[in-house]
């Protein structure tokens, strides 16, 4: 299969490509670095990057930017980078993509444990993460020839909780969340929230 | 209690005032007439309310835009509409409004039966439904003085499906929603979703 993975070198998109990419065509996708790049928040980057891949099975979105800070921290601004990188960049990406991917191909966008389980300055990724689950369940009524959409909510991630100097004992490794996105573009799935925990 | 009651005009607003108006001080706010009027895309109108009504023990809104449609209907000014006044314009209430309102207040947003139970055509009001629900999730966590925060998810509306020419037996009359925005306003519930069915 052919699968764009956008957020290629990021924490999790690193263990999607090494848990996928021995036996499949990835076409790895990031923000800033390598050969193919796209800007979530930029509606024109995500129209030019599919112009310039063309077809493909699976896309597999591990990117999106969201800020972290409570209501006192948060700017309107940081409230509008989440709803037009993590929410809306995500959202674009299949309502552009869906003209390019081929028949039986899936979608699977990533949310996150804040959705469901929030905590003191969650407010903004909650309402975010909450947002992506409410467009995949309803998307995955509109595809048509057989494509399917899910979402992957991972738990907090171990090398992540690390990098913040955080206790990290109950974070779950990349390469175990990275087992859910398998999950969600091999299994007969659609319009599903998959929890990481649940496929480790 | 003094009550401001924001999309005081609407199936639902008319009918939570008619449950709450003979027993509390209802501040009736609405988008195009009478005496207190708010634009919920519009930050400065919100600060302009608050300012004009000064303290309150409840805000209910039962108000906000948000655009139904297929993927391949909707632009990207629609998915707009529903994120700058549905979601952002209940969050922005929240956040100003908290500097307003009195110890032991409450808020009670609205989402809606599409967040969780989609149709086709849903895709933006079941995400704009879903992002308010994940913000009063987490919002609940920040609020202090004793302020609580709830979302009433109203099913379809009789009235509604009737005004739509719909068929409409199934539809919940709005006296019965109202009890859950009286239930969210009096029970000592914070970061819940009132399912409004399972009040009436």
């Amino acid at each position: 299969m052919r699968i764009i993975l956008v957020g290629a070198t990021g924490t999790i998109g690193k263990a999607v490509a090494g848990l996928l990419g021995s036996e499949h065509d990835l076409v790895p996708v990031a923000h800033r670095s390598g050969e193919h790049r796209v800007d979530l928040a930029d509606r024109t980057s995500i129209e030019a990057l599919f112009r310039q891949l063309g077809s493909f099975d699976a896309l597999i979105c591990a990117a999106g930017l969201a800020k972290f800070g409570t209501m006192s921290e948060l700017s309107d601004q940081d409230y509008e980078l989440g709803l037009f990188n993590k929410l809306m960049g995500q959202v674009n990406l299949v309502r552009i993509g869906r003209s390019y991917i081929n028949d039986y191909g899936s979608f699977t966008l990533t949310s996150g444990v804040l959705s469901q389980h929030p905590m003191i300055g969650s407010s903004s990724i909650s309402m975010i993460n909450s947002g992506v689950e409410g467009f995949v369940r309803a998307a995955a009524l509109e595809l048509d020839r057989g494509v399917r959409i899910n979402a992957v909510s991972p738990p907090w991630v171990k090398e992540t909780l690390i990098a913040m100097g955080k206790e990290s004992t109950q974070g779950l490794p990349a390469d175990k969340v990275a087992v859910a996105y398998q999950a969600s573009m091999e299994r007969n799935l659609s319009g599903k929230i998959l929890y990481a925990r649940d496929f480790a």
